[in-house]
């Protein structure tokens, strides 16, 4: 029998019932190349709209593509502008208090937090594809920020020049995001793992907590590192520093705060009652400390702030400066985690109300915005996933309502910043560990313990490194593990023996299908895994292991007939590289050496284009290669019975 | 029908005819954890030897598993050592002018050179289970020590501490390739994949060649950079230093190496020609250099080497130095190249003559005698390519060729080492040139060309890197595209639409294989990876998009059945986490939205494992599981038809 390499299909003998096994359809290796690039970077076959259209629609198709706000901009109506107006005025009561207390939390003055509340939620409400997703200034982004830059530079001792640089990291976070989505390059983010951002994003809500021990306990002196150790010991070395008025409205307020959340979460309609809290508490705060202010000695005040609109910023970014790489450092960081919340936030909101959310276009809309906000003394905002809640729950139905929240913002920054001055600070961090507690996700690690032990290990490695080492050693090791789960899978795939379930071609594991029954003269080991470089040592030793298991459960039960063909069924084999098909060629060798036969089934397109072209594919000859399992077994078997008679 | 979840089998129905997909059997967190461990570092089973047993049996065992020469040496016979003697003395014959060589390539005296061809051959043959592995200084090792030990200390300047820092790296690359061995954490350096390592290698056949024209021309202030382009121009910039008498010396001795080496290539038999020219050269240009001495103005010599044995270097080792991490750093990446080029060196020639290897066996062996070797004034040693193959022509049959080698070294450091006196130092260079020329391996990178595109550009990128940057860049380019390469197609998979093959229960690519046919009112998708976070989001794309192109065919055929089920095969899915249950859970969320119903066919143990922990297999009830395409297309439109009848 021979076998016909150059026709596009081999094997399976001159028996005409057997299928051949085919290579795929020839192409150069230009189609090739194209259309891999094709799957990896437009999966989506994001060009499928234009397909037959005329051309203004085409134009108009475009310009929806890329702004759209012309997608829904003309169905809007009176009834939708309610809703956005309720949602909008009610994220806004969110986002004045936290916007001055994130600020703080990365270190710049709290008036860049208001900014950032304005500007960028405009440019969101003309880009952004998501209907729900609150734009500003977010925690875990704020204080990676604050952490990165403070390595370098010392907010209090140069406060201008880490301005300077917290404006350049955001261009940078903005430069990056915009490029992920336009090289369509998003899957970067797809790294994070899940399990990795509960871990990661606990611990970090962990350490802005302990961070607001500072203004919770009104101390003066304060450590500047930021892990649970140095912060903790730094707070009980200043005992004497401790103020009694100070601890006692922020434990007031704090009750206050959480109850209120406590009640909006058990009764989602009374969402309202935790989104008013905060800004209420600003002004009954305010009140207070004004009042009171001979007697509330040692509770410190926010003080004056600027009035007015922001500022142009374009001449504070330095592109020239020596400290130019630590701000395209930061900006990328902060730029993957603002892209990493923005996007999860997006995406879940958009399931809840079933509409699509395009994440490469979302990436686009992001990015514009931290541009655009480097320019206007905006830091680093995103979508925010407690406002964002608040937004779906208060029945916001377009990006308008983020334009109504930049509105009452506006008002806000015009007339009344004189009203902060007398805000105790300690409200603001009263305000922030309410808004990260809720971050601290102990279900969902509970669930990814039950699920899968490895993901856990992955959630509790990158909590601890950012609890206990720092924030960006945290965030590696969540990368690391993410990365290390991946690599581990591939270098230690499974190999499955499989049996026949009796009267079907059905072939299945033997130690999961008790009914599945081993095949006299037959092993049949699945390989469950590409086969490459990074497993093919290992994949040899499994499947001589299997054999020579095989060989001692023969041995041991006393069967007639011994082991004569080992067949690998390739189906999961999805590809394989030139070490892989250097495995193949030396097993088959050392199995010819013991006078075993091997067998490939149903090996998948691109293996079989690769075997083809290394000239590997003759060796395995006219009963070496099979459709299924079940023709090799039936094919093999007849051949045998045949040639048993012939003698 | 109501789906049992808590019974080990769930889905397909109450019908009969239907199999139920089995969840594996049920095991402990406990169990799992050790079966994981045992399949990730015990693949081979190494402890099945000792099964059945009685003591003293396990004993004798034991003693051989970890000193492979009593199971050897018991045979040992006198026409074994015949043959021994005559390979240990070829490649006696080529080391100990490369020795001297390669020393100088990591910038360390010669004799230190001849040290390492001693005391570690000879552990190795006590140690060692390959038989012809020729144990010694190689080239890229020592090139790796040399660049990166001088981005430290100078060796010229202060050659003490540089020879301390030599001793402590070897010391650590022992250490850890020793523990790689013990910890089986052997598969570290299957992430060097066979690509990357042809165009690594080949680059640094360029750099030492580069090198090497300092002694070929006989250049005195040479560049003490490596990259093509300052070696270049330093070449060029310093031509008055150019001295005659050395370059015809060294193209004549290159020129009959280079032949030398051509006539054994063309015939194997002829190995005693290229094997005995180096020290055929070494001792004619000796003797050329020693009697016209007056007349060879500008050739260097060696100059005086110390006699006698290794002293010992023990209090040699810097433990507690400021430079202790550059001598780890530089004991790692030299330990995982020695062991790369070591254990690839093994099992090539093991294969050859077939006898097994064992990989972990082999790295604690080469790991101890680099441990010993730093205590001996040795440095980083391990089986050299082009000894070994010398060694294998020569007929050698067991590791004791290493031993009478290591004798002859004996003799030589003993009474010959005045003979070196007078060697020219351009004898040397051309016996490198000649020794890695070798290593550009332009065929592989040929074949690499045709079979693979992503392997191909993986060998040129690691290639560049070492030429044009520097040797560790070059390294962690050849990593980076490796795991990149792993990475990429982990995030994007395929997902290919299957058809039935008439007549049979087969179901293969419909792009494939032109007689599938699709099966009307359902879609059949085979996704071909593991699905996990850093492919959910793509996944969900791509079976969207393939619905998406199904009802456009369907449309453009005007076909009466529309789409009603949608099939994910499973057979590949060889793994799922959290973020991959989501998406399934996701996607048949959507599909319900749209009236078409999501079916898993043959999802795999771990899968199924899963599923059912998260709570998840509920979902997909008893017309949503089958253990095989063929059964759910056979089920479901057996049940849709009697559904239709009643009607």
């Amino acid at each position: 029998m021979a076998v016909i390499i150059n026709s596009s299909c081999g094997g399976g003998g001159e028996d005409s019932e057997v299928h051949r096994v085919c290579l795929p359809p020839k192409r150069t290796t230009m189609e090739k190349l194209k259309q891999r690039v094709g799957e990896i970077f437009f999966p989506d076959d994001p060009l499928h709209k234009f397909k037959n259209q005329t051309l203004p629609k085409k134009l108009l198709l475009g310009l929806q593509f890329l702004v759209p706000v012309f997608e829904w901009g003309p169905q809007y109506n009176l009834k939708l502008l309610r809703s956005d107006v309720v949602s909008g005025l009610t994220i806004a009561s969110l986002a004045i208090p936290q916007g001055i207390s994130y600020a703080k939390l990365a270190k710049l003055p709290p008036i860049i937090g208001l900014y950032s509340s304005f500007v960028p939620p405009m440019i969101y409400a003309l880009l952004g594809s998501s209907r729900h997703l609150a734009v500003g200034p977010v925690s875990i982004a704020s204080l990676v920020m604050g952490s990165m830059l403070t390595q370098e530079v010392s907010a209090t001792e140069d406060p201008t020049l880490y301005l300077k640089l917290a404006f350049t990291a955001t261009f940078f976070a903005g430069l990056f995001q915009a490029s992920l989505g336009l090289l369509r390059l998003g899957f970067v983010i797809d790294f994070l793992s899940k399990a990795t951002l509960v871990g990661f994003t606990a611990g970090a809500a962990v350490v802005v907590s302990l961070q607001q021990l500072k203004g919770l306990l009104g101390i003066v002196t304060f450590t500047t590192k930021m892990e649970i150790v140095p912060v903790i010991s730094s707070v009980f070395h200043s005992r004497d520093e401790w103020s009694g008025p100070t601890i006692m409205m922020g434990v007031l307020f704090l009750m206050i705060l959480l109850s209120t959340r406590h009640i909006s979460m058990k009764n989602p309609k009374l969402f309202w009652v935790s989104a008013a809290a905060p800004l209420t508490s600003v002004i009954a705060a305010t009140l207070a400390s004004f009042m009171f202010s001979s007697k509330l000695h040692g509770v410190k005040i926010i003080g004056h702030l600027p009035k007015g609109l922001n500022p142009p910023s374009m001449d504070m970014l330095l592109f020239s400066s020596s400290h130019l790489a630590v701000a395209i450092k930061t900006g990328i960081v902060t730029g993957i985690l603002s892209l990493t919340e923005g996007i999860a936030v997006g995406t879940t909101f958009a399931s809840l109300a079933n509409y699509p959310v395009d994440g490469n276009k979302e990436m686009m809309a992001i990015g514009a915005m931290n541009m655009v906000g480097s320019c206007t003394s905006c830091y680093v905002t995103t979508g925010s996933f407690s406002r964002s809640a608040v937004n779906y729950n208060a029945g916001a139905k377009t990006a308008v309502s983020n334009t109504v929240m930049a509105a009452a913002v506006l008002v806000t920054l015009l007339f009344l910043m004189p009203l902060f001055h007398y805000t105790p600070e300690v409200i603001l961090a009263a305000i922030i560990i309410t808004a990260v507690i809720g971050l601290v996700d102990y279900r969902a690690a509970g669930r990814l313990w039950k699920v899968d032990k490895l993901d856990f290990a992955a959630c509790l490695c990158s909590f601890v490194g950012v609890v206990f080492v720092s924030v960006p050693v945290g965030l590696s090791v969540a990368v690391g593990v993410s990365m290390f789960k991946v690599l581990l899978h591939v270098t230690r795939p499974n190999a499955v023996v499989l049996g026949n379930l009796p009267g079907t071609q059905i072939y299945q594991s033997v130690q999961r299908y008790g009914e599945a029954e081993r095949v006299a003269s037959f092993l049949i080991v699945a390989v469950e895994s590409p086969i490459y470089f990074a497993n093919s040592t290992y994949l040899k030793e499994r499947i001589m292991r299997c054999i020579r298991e095989e060989e001692e459960l023969i041995e041991a039960n006393k069967e007639t007939a011994g082991l004569k063909y080992v067949v690998v069924d390739m189906t999961a084999v999805s590809a394989i590289d030139t070490s892989g098909i250097e495995l193949l060629c030396e097993v088959r060798k050392t199995l010819e050496g013991r006078s075993l036969q091997l067998v490939l089934a149903n090996p998948g397109g691109t293996v079989m284009e690769k075997l083809h072209l290394s000239k590997s594919l003759q060796l395995f000859g006219s009963n070496g290669l099979f459709i299924s399992v079940g023709e090799a077994v039936a094919h093999i078997s007849s051949l045998s019975k045949a040639h048993r008679e012939v003698i």
